[in-house]
């Protein structure tokens, strides 16, 4: 476990980083975020497919997925600056803007649930578990604050 | 310097995850490259413009940038499947699949390289000589296997 814990407190230190990210332009910040999101649904799918039993479980597999997610989960907040609320294709909502401590709250709800998601993955009840909660607080987000 | 080396450490670990990366289309492989590709990017300019004077020197953010970036150089390698050769707006020419040793070797120095940045950010001179190993592992990558 200490293997991952050690990640997770790694990747905690780069919530700074991802704050003060600095775009040149707003599409870059959307197609960063963006990136950023892609990453995190493919991951956590793969995570998802061990859950609903369309794969064994595996601890490993199912830890370094989580690790990666824990560092890929801290990234998008920062990139959501004024002037980036339409461009390329964005699903972003202008609620995002209009209340940001709410969407800040709905982020980092989703931050919170997925640092846990490591430790959670060394058993397949614990891990089913926290999967849901991870997935419980990005629907949360993307139901107030992202486009159909 | 353990903090940086034990998530270095903990990022190689990846490396089986990414190449054991299952896609249900084509282009779910290409978006995902092009997002980790595009996140790297991102993060290897931060390091640049510190590299290139244009802000000043910082050890931690260039050492959790660098962190960031070797988590992420080695995911896009698992996303290169046959029949990913063409769709969304791809650059990846047909040497890629057509000579793949020669792929996988020019990628894996990318890699190695940017393993060792993390360490390198230590230090303004360190950091300039390693920065530009891996721009050149890029370049040299791009030059043979990305179109224009």
């Amino acid at each position: 476990m200490k293997h991952f814990l050690a990640v997770a407190a790694a990747a905690a230190a780069l919530v700074p980083l991802a704050a003060h990210a600095q775009f040149a332009k707003p599409e870059d910040a959307i197609k960063y975020r963006q990136s950023a999101f892609s990453l995190m649904g493919n991951h956590f799918s793969r995570i998802g497919a061990m859950v609903n039993g369309r794969v064994p479980f595996d601890a490993k597999v199912a830890a370094d997925n989580a690790t990666l997610l824990v560092a890929l989960s801290r990234l998008p907040g920062g990139a959501f600056p004024t002037g980036s609320e339409s461009g390329l294709n964005t699903r972003a909502r202008a609620e995002i803007w209009r209340d940001n401590a709410k969407f800040a709250a709905a982020y980092e709800r989703m931050v919170g649930e997925m640092a846990k998601l490591p430790a959670a993955a060394a058993a397949e009840g614990t891990l089913k578990t926290q999967f849901g909660a991870v997935a419980g607080a990005c629907k949360a987000c993307h139901d107030d604050f992202r486009r159909d």
